[in-house]
């Protein structure tokens, strides 16, 4: 089977859009807050905006099953405060369980957690609990950078973090290294600031030591990584100078990469640098680049093409990268399908 | 002949520092503050410093000229005021000067500006006049964030920086895009910032309409673009998604992208991905990543090795970015080169 790691519920009702505008704007005057029970979204509606999108693309395409989260560029950990993002992602965590119910052979849920900037991040554990324990998610989106784009918050090598860390392996689950909308105008959201936070993540953990502390916490890098992959040898320089061990060892225990890299040679690159065991299949449709590649004629998200094309891999790579892997990565994941007799 | 358009003067005797570490403390104590003629260093250690650093690498790996520029994560503009800045700026790009003079076949300098966090770009242009018209320089590095990390000032496309814009185009010279040291514990100054700002600047200049307005401006996107060429694709399609012209037209008739990428799958990628005209051969040495390779034996940044072995080249493409697109994108290397019958 073919298992996409990274979806967004990007097209989730516009009733939900229209909630979290009244829930910020009531922020100035929170007499007009809204309450969670006020939306209303049918199955109906959730089953209409899945069919006729990620739903009907993965049948196209040929993929199976779509690790699901909220949408990451709404997540918009920067509003409000602590209370403000604990309902948020409380309706989005929630929206995401409906659509694995809904659809169980082909959605199983990843959380956002209600993180908020200068907030301890323990503050995020009841809301990951749920979403593990009552609605069978497998596993969590963290946001380095909850201000979206100021970048306040201690790196991810910080003990500032060890509460989801420890969460992450009591629950074993990993992480995705995910950030959301960016409000520093030079960052554009997908176009510089989802590229760099991935470049960041992963040159934070290589100049930590995490991984000695938590030798089973397990991250996945999305968008193939960020920069890492083209520059891997300015990473295995720059660890070697800082006295690290073989990026081999340091890194890739713990990291992994998805194939979120739209166009041929980029995943020419990532299956040529990066260990099969450490690449994940995901496409992040529909995601940010929506469109069709003028040069194949087909759309630039879908992923699948670069993986059957590329001279990289055999077909045992490939059945690695699809499935292997992600069922060893997100345990809950493939206890979930063994559990369903997949 | 073999042009290196990226080497930075990272190897500068001792006292530059000393006095730099006097100017800074002094900024608590202006009392203290040295004097620019405080700073001694004789012509012979200019040469020994270079002697045995750069030139002895150029010779070994076979490089003829270095585009030379002071240290960029020493340029520091978040310290001090203007005045600090300014003090520092002249003192750094004399330095080059002067090794431009000892070593007129081998180096010729760029320059680094005076900015200062929050202060109007304009301020920069004597320094900036003062390099080109007394000092021969070719080109100028431009932070894009002079507060190291925090990202305070706008887009390279706001009107914010066309004071500089309008003085590189009178004086036909291009910029480096080129950020310094990081103070955001967030990211790494050369395996984050660095990058990031490639990657950020990239995106600043699909975003924008910038080369409408300035037709013959001139970028150099360092460490090889940063993340773009990986992700190509997603550039391509957010470049659609936004309405732009194809990238060919609207950013690589303005912008160049250079070779310090430190293994052969980067350069490979870049080498297909990006066309051959908008590629400069560089090496950033002695610079970030000064190792040697365990999976080669080389130095990591011994880029013309790559160059040399990437099948993505034919002679002719190899001598464009060895040379021809250097003359073409830094008009007054080219005439100072003719004028000493290069």
């Amino acid at each position: 089977m073919i298992i996409d790691v990274h979806g967004h519920y990007t097209t989730a009702p516009k009733a939900l859009e229209d909630w979290r505008n009244r829930q910020v704007a009531a922020i100035k005057d929170p007499s007009q807050m809204p309450k969670a029970a006020e939306l209303k979204i049918s199955d109906d509606e959730l089953r209409e905006s899945i069919i006729n999108n990620q739903l009907r693309i993965m049948k196209e395409r040929g993929s199976d099953l779509t690790i699901f989260s909220p949408r990451a560029s709404f997540m918009a950990h920067h509003i409000g405060d602590f209370s403000v993002s604990s309902t948020w992602a409380a309706i989005c965590n929630e929206l995401c369980h409906r659509v694995s119910k809904l659809f169980p052979q082909d959605f199983i849920g990843a959380a956002m957690l209600p993180q908020s900037p200068g907030i301890d991040p323990k503050t995020c554990i009841p809301e990951l609990e749920k979403c593990v324990k009552e609605y069978g998610f497998v596993a969590i989106n963290l946001n380095p950078d909850p201000t979206g784009g100021f970048w306040k918050s201690p790196p991810l090598t910080d003990r500032y973090w060890y509460p989801i860390y420890e969460k992450m392996v009591e629950f074993d689950i990993p992480a995705m290294v995910h950030v959301s909308t960016s409000c520093n105008a030079c960052f554009h959201t997908t176009g510089a600031h989802y590229i760099n936070a991935d470049t960041t993540a992963v040159m934070q953990l290589i100049e930590g030591d995490l991984f000695k502390e938590f030798p089973a916490l397990r991250f996945i890098i999305p968008h193939g990584g960020g920069a890492a992959p083209y520059h891997w040898g300015r990473y295995r320089g720059l660890a070697q100078a800082l006295k690290k061990p073989l990026l081999r060892e340091h890194l890739l225990k713990n990291v992994f990469f998805d194939t979120c890299v739209y166009h041929q040679p980029g995943i020419d690159l990532l299956t040529k640098v990066i260990p099969v065991d450490n690449i994940l299949f995901a496409s992040e449709m529909v995601g940010a680049v929506r469109g069709i590649d003028p040069e194949t004629g087909h759309h630039f998200d879908d992923t699948k093409r670069y993986i059957e094309a590329t001279l990289n891999l055999s077909a045992e790579d490939r059945h690695k990268i699809y499935e292997e892997n992600a069922r060893r990565v997100y345990p809950r994941l493939d206890a979930a399908l063994k559990a369903s007799g997949r």
